[in-house]
C-alpha cells in the first residue's frame, strides 16, 4: 500500500450520471418539447446558413418544425426539413452527451454573422427526451448528396442501437414513446399549451394539430423604425389578450457591453402592486425561458409587462447565479436607466399627458424612487403629487407654491397631506379655511416615499393634516387670545378626565379659533409613524408601544361656555357629546359609544 | 456514406460536463460547505460503524469534524479523523465521479442496521468544491494498518495528481484554494452562519472557530418517551429564539410505509397568515435541506414550525418534480392525519384549555377545513364559533342553541354574524334585543369558512347583521302593523328620493318596532359576498357590479311624524339628518357630508 505518484484524468461514470441528467437536468420536465424543438429549429436554421453560404444548392423547399403525437401508439414526434445527420454525426452528436454539437458549428461559422441564430448549449437538450420517454428513436436523412438513412434507438439505459432508416426526404423525425407516467403529455391541449408557452415566437414556422402555432418575427426582433404604435398595440394584445391597452412603452435594443432586444409596456398600475407580477417573458434567442424575471429586472420594473429577449442571460440556472452574474447586473442599470429617460421624455414633451397618465404611473415611479437612488436622481425632477383639489406638481413646484404661507418658525416648508380625504375631510377643511394646502398621499406605498421625500430634501417635512390642532400644524408662534380663566381651564381639564376616564388620553385646554370644532383629538405625526412601522415592520418593540392620543378642548368654543354654566347632569352629558363628536371626526367612533351617540342626537333632534 | 448497423454506450464527455456539474448541480454556491462536512461526517460514521462491526480495533479517540480557514492563505479546509483513504481508494471514489461510493458501503453494510446513518448520495458532493474553490487538495490517511499518506490535488479542470501525502493521523483534510470570485467565503461569520444552517444538527461535533457549533442529538432524533415538555420547549427556543411558546406540539415518527420523523409547533397564530411562513425545516438525516417546504407539506400546514427528517424526500430536486413524487404525497396524507387527531385529542381532554387557545389556533383548523376535505371531516367536530359575548360552541351545539329562536319560515336556522362588532354594534344591539345571538367572524378567512358551512350543513344560512332590517333579518313572517296611509308613504319616499338625490339607493317605507332607528341603510347579503367576491378574486365582472343600498325608513318613529309634519325647509334638514345617522351606524358618513353632519349637531345642541 504505498503511494505511487501519477497525474490522469477524471472521468465519470455514464450509468451513474445519465439518471441524473434525465431527472434533475430541468426542473419541468415539460421542457423536453421546447428543448426538441429547439434542436429541430437550429437543424432548419443550419440549413439556411449553409444554403446562403453556398454549401448547400439543393431546393430548400417550405422549411418547418412539425409537431404530432399518437396516443393509441404512445407517441410524441418532433420533425424537422433541416439538415438531418448521417450515421456518422449521430455517433458524434448524439452518442456522446455534452459534445456540444451547437458549439463546433458556431466555431466555424463565427464570422458568417448568422451564427448566433442557433439555440443549442450545452448538447444535452436531446436527452431530456428521457425524462418523459422510455425509449426514443430517430429516423434521419442528411441534406448531404448522396446520404443514406439512419436510425437510432435506445431505451434510456445506455445502450443505444443504429440501424439504416427509413426517411426519404432530408430531416429528422424524434419519436418519442412516452412512458407510464408521462402520460399526461399524450393530450392535445396539454402540447399545444407547452408549445404556446415555450416555443410562440420561435424563428421557423411549427405546425402542429393542422396549423401553424408561432409568430416567428416577434415585434421586439424587429427594428423600431419598422415599427408603427398598431405594431405595438396589437403586440400588446397577443401577449396579454384581456388586457387594456397600456399607457406607453420601450424598445431595448442593445448591442454592447452585451445583447439585449424588448419591448417593455407600462400597464395601468391603478394603486395596486401585487396583480400585475410576472408580467415580463424572458427568452432567449426567441425561446421562451420564463416569467419568473425575478432576478433579472429591478423589483420595481416588474411591474412592467412585455418581453426582454438576451442570449446572455444564462439558461437553465439558478436563482443565486443569476444574481452574481455581471451581465445581468448591466442588464438591469441599463433598463432602469431607460425607463428613466423615457419618462422624464414624456414629461417634457407633453405635461399635460404626463398628468393625466400619472395616477397610473405614480405608483411606479415612486417604487422605483424609494427601491434605487439612480432612479431617484431622474425621477426627482418629474414625479407629480397633487393635492386635495386634482391639481398636479412637481416637488420643487409645490415647494415654491406653498412656501409663503406653509413656512414654519424653523424656516422649514411643511407640506400637509390626508391619507383618506373622505374620512379627514373635517381637518381638511378646517386647513383650508387658513389658506394651507392640503396633498393626497393615499397610495400604498406613499409612506415611504414621504421619508424618501424628508430624507432627500432639505428644509422640507411631511404632516398629516390629522396630527395636530390648526394652530400648531404649522407653528409659526403667531398667538390666540383665549376667554377662560386658569380656574375654568382647570376645572374644565379635571371634568373631562373624570367623564371620559381613558388613561390613553392627553387633554389640554388652548384657545383655538371659535369656528373649530369644541374639541379636537390629534394622534401626533411621530406616534402615528412609529404605528404604521409596527404594522408593517411587524417590530413586537412597537407594538406595545402606548398611543397616546391629544385631546384639546377650545376654550373660546361657545358649547365650552355651555359646559362651564351646566348642572353636573348636563355637564357630563354635553362632554360626553362634543367628545364623541371629535371622535367621529377622526373616524374613532363606534361601539356602544357610536350605538347611545346616535340615540343621543336622535333624542336631541326631537 | 452507408449506414453499418451497430450496437454500443453512450459515453460523456467528462470535458464537457464538468463545467456543468461543477457550475449548475447545486442552486447554492454555498452549498459546497454542506457537501464537504456531510462527507467528513459520513468518515466518521464508517470509522465507528467499522469498529462496531470489530472491522477496526484502534482507538476511536474524539470523533469529530473541523472547519477553518485561513484568510491570508485563502483557504478553507475540512478535516476529519474518520477512516481515511489510501491512495487507491482515491483513485476509485474521487478520481471517478458519481462512482457513489455511499452506495457501495450501503450495500455491503445493509443488513448491519447502522447502515443508514451515511449521508452521501451521488458521490458528486465533493465536487461542488470546485464552485468556490480554483485548487482543491486532498491531504488523507487511512485507518487500515500500515496505511501510507497520500495527497491529491487538480485545479478543476480535468486532470489530477496524486502524490504522497502529509497526514500523519488517520483521517482527511479539504483544502479548498478558494476562487477570486468566491473570496465572500473567507469570513468567519459567513462560514459560521453556513454551518449553522445546514450542519447545526448533524450527528458528529463539528468544531469552528474554537467551539462545537452543532447540537449532534436533536430531539426528534430521540424517542417521544425520553422526552419531558421542557425538552420540546427548550428545543422551540433553540430554533426560533425570539418566539413565545408555541401552544402544543406533535412529535412525528414514521416508519411505514416510509421514514419520517419530526416535532410540529402550532404557535400562536392570532389573525395573521402571512409572517408564519417558512418556519418548518427540512432535514435529510440531520442535514438541513430547506426551509421552503411549499410541495413538502399542505399549504395550510405550512403555519406551524418545527422540523421534519426524511431520507425519502429526495435532496436537489425541482419542485415540480417533489409534487408528483408519490412518498411527498403520502406524507402530506400522514401528516394531515396526525394534526387533526392531536387536535380532537385536545378537545376531548381538555374542553376549557381548547377555548383559551381557540384565537390562536383557530385560524388554522379553519385554514385546513377550507382547503382540505380530510381534515375537514375531522374538524367539523371540533372547530369552534365565538359569539359577541365571547362564548364558544361547535357549529352543531351552536345550532342547536339558536334553532329555537333564529328558524325562519322555510325552516332554516339563520345564524347572524358580525365582521366588526365595534362598527357593527347598533345592528348587534338591534338583533340582541330581540333574542338573537350574534357570532364574531371576523378573521381573514371567515369569509370561505362561511361559505363552506353553508355547503356542508343542510337547512343553515349565515347573514350578516347589518344586511337586513330587523323585521326581515330572519324572515318569520311576522308582521308589524303600520301607522301611515299610502298618501304619506308615497310623499316620505318621494322627498326622501329628492333630498338624497342619490341613484344607488334603493329607498321604501316600512313598519318597524319604534325603538328602531327612523332610517335604516342595508347593503343585501348577496351583494355584499359578490363585493368581496370581486376585491379577493379580481374578477373585474363583479368589480363593475353596482352596489345598491337598501334604505328602509321606518313609519313608526316618532321623528317620521316630525318629518311629515314639517316644513320644506326643516323638512330637507331633518332628511338628512335621519339618513346622515343611518349612514353612520353603518360607517358609510364621511368627506364633506361627515364635517356638516358635525356642524349640524354642534348647532342642535346648544
Amino acid at each position: 500500500m504505498t503511494v505511487t505518484e501519477e497525474k490522469g484524468t477524471i472521468s465519470i461514470h455514464t450509468e451513474n450520471i445519465f439518471p441524473i441528467i434525465k431527472k434533475f437536468l430541468y426542473s419541468d420536465h415539460e421542457i423536453f418539447l421546447r428543448e426538441l424543438v429547439s434542436n429541430a429549429i437550429d437543424a432548419v436554421q443550419k440549413l439556411k446558413r449553409l444554403s446562403s453560404l453556398g454549401e448547400y444548392s439543393g431546393e430548400l423547399g417550405e422549411l418547418k418544425v412539425k409537431v404530432s403525437f399518437d396516443e393509441a401508439a404512445k407517441t410524441i414526434t418532433v420533425s424537422d426539413n433541416g439538415i438531418g445527420m448521417t450515421a456518422d454525426e449521430i455517433k458524434k452528436y448524439i452518442n456522446q452527451i455534452a459534445f456540444s454539437g451547437a458549439k463546433e458549428f458556431l466555431e466555424k461559422y463565427k464570422d458568417a454573422g448568422e451564427g448566433n441564430q442557433i439555440i443549442g448549449n450545452f448538447g444535452l437538450g436531446f436527452y431530456s427526451a428521457f425524462m418523459v420517454a422510455e425509449r426514443v428513436e430517430i429516423q434521419t436523412l442528411s441534406f448531404r448528396e448522396g446520404a443514406q438513412a439512419a436510425r437510432w434507438a435506445s431505451e434510456g439505459n445506455t445502450e443505444f442501437e443504429i440501424t439504416k432508416g427509413e426517411r426519404t426526404e432530408r430531416g429528422t423525425d424524434i419519436i418519442l414513446h412516452v412512458a407510464e407516467d408521462s402520460k399526461e403529455f399524450l393530450d392535445k391541449f396539454r402540447l399545444e399549451n407547452i408549445l404556446k408557452k415555450y416555443s410562440r415566437f420561435m424563428p421557423v414556422a411549427i405546425e402542429f394539430d393542422g396549423k401553424v402555432i408561432n409568430n416567428t418575427a416577434p415585434i421586439w426582433a424587429k427594428s423600431p423604425n419598422d415599427l408603427k404604435d398598431e405594431d405595438y398595440l396589437a403586440f400588446y394584445k397577443e401577449l396579454y389578450p384581456f388586457s387594456e391597452d397600456p399607457l406607453f412603452w420601450i424598445h431595448l435594443n442593445v448591442d454592447y457591453p452585451f445583447n439585449l432586444t424588448g419591448v417593455l409596456y407600462f400597464p395601468k398600475l391603478k394603486n395596486d402592486l401585487s396583480l400585475h407580477r410576472e408580467k415580463i417573458q424572458l427568452y432567449s434567442r426567441q425561446v421562451f425561458i420564463t416569467d419568473e424575471v425575478k432576478d433579472i429586472v429591478p423589483e420595481f420594473l416588474m411591474l412592467l409587462h412585455g418581453v426582454i429577449d438576451s442570449p446572455d442571460i444564462p439558461l437553465n440556472v439558478s436563482r443565486s447565479y443569476l444574481q452574481a452574474d455581471s451581465n445581468v447586473k448591466k442588464i438591469n442599470t441599463h433598463i432602469t436607466k431607460k425607463v428613466a429617460d423615457k419618462l422624464s421624455e414624456l414629461f417634457k414633451a407633453d405635461r399635460k399627458g404626463f398628468e393625466e397618465k400619472f395616477d397610473d404611473i405614480g405608483l411606479f415611479i415612486k417604487y422605483g424612487m424609494v427601491a434605487d437612488d439612480k432612479f431617484y436622481e431622474k425621477a426627482k425632477d418629474f414625479v407629480l403629487v397633487k393635492n386635495t383639489d386634482n391639481q398636479y406638481a412637481t416637488i420643487e413646484e409645490y415647494r415654491q407654491k406653498v412656501e409663503p404661507v406653509q413656512t414654519d418658525k424653523e424656516g422649514s416648508v411643511v407640506m400637509l397631506y390626508t391619507t383618506d380625504p373622505g374620512k379627514q375631510d373635517t381637518f381638511i377643511q378646517s386647513a383650508k379655511k387658513r389658506g394651507y394646502d392640503v396633498l393626497q398621499l393615499n397610495g400604498i406605498l406613499d409612506s415611504h416615499f414621504i421619508n424618501t421625500l424628508e430624507s432627500k430634501f432639505e428644509k422640507v417635512s411631511l404632516k398629516r393634516v390629522d396630527s395636530d390642532t390648526i394652530d400648531k400644524l404649522i407653528n409659526k408662534e403667531e398667538t390666540i387670545s383665549g376667554i377662560l380663566n386658569d380656574e375654568e381651564k382647570k376645572n374644565l381639564k379635571e371634568w373631562f378626565e373624570q367623564t371620559l376616564n381613558d388613561k390613553n388620553l392627553s387633554i389640554s385646554v388652548s384657545p383655538l379659533p371659535t369656528d373649530e370644532l369644541p374639541v379636537t383629538i390629534t394622534l401626533p405625526e411621530f406616534m402615528r409613524r412609529m404605528q404604521d412601522m409596527a404594522k408593517t415592520g411587524g417590530n413586537p418593540m412597537f407594538g406595545s408601544f402606548p398611543t397616546t392620543y391629544q385631546v384639546t378642548i377650545n376654550e373660546n368654543h361657545t358649547l365650552t361656555q355651555e359646559i362651564l354654566k351646566a348642572d353636573e347632569a348636563k355637564r357630563g352629558q354635553l362632554i360626553r357629546h362634543v367628545y364623541d363628536l371629535a371622535l367621529l371626526s377622526q373616524n374613532l367612533l363606534s361601539g356602544s359609544h357610536l350605538t347611545s351617540f346616535i340615540q343621543r342626537t336622535l333624542d336631541l333632534t326631537k
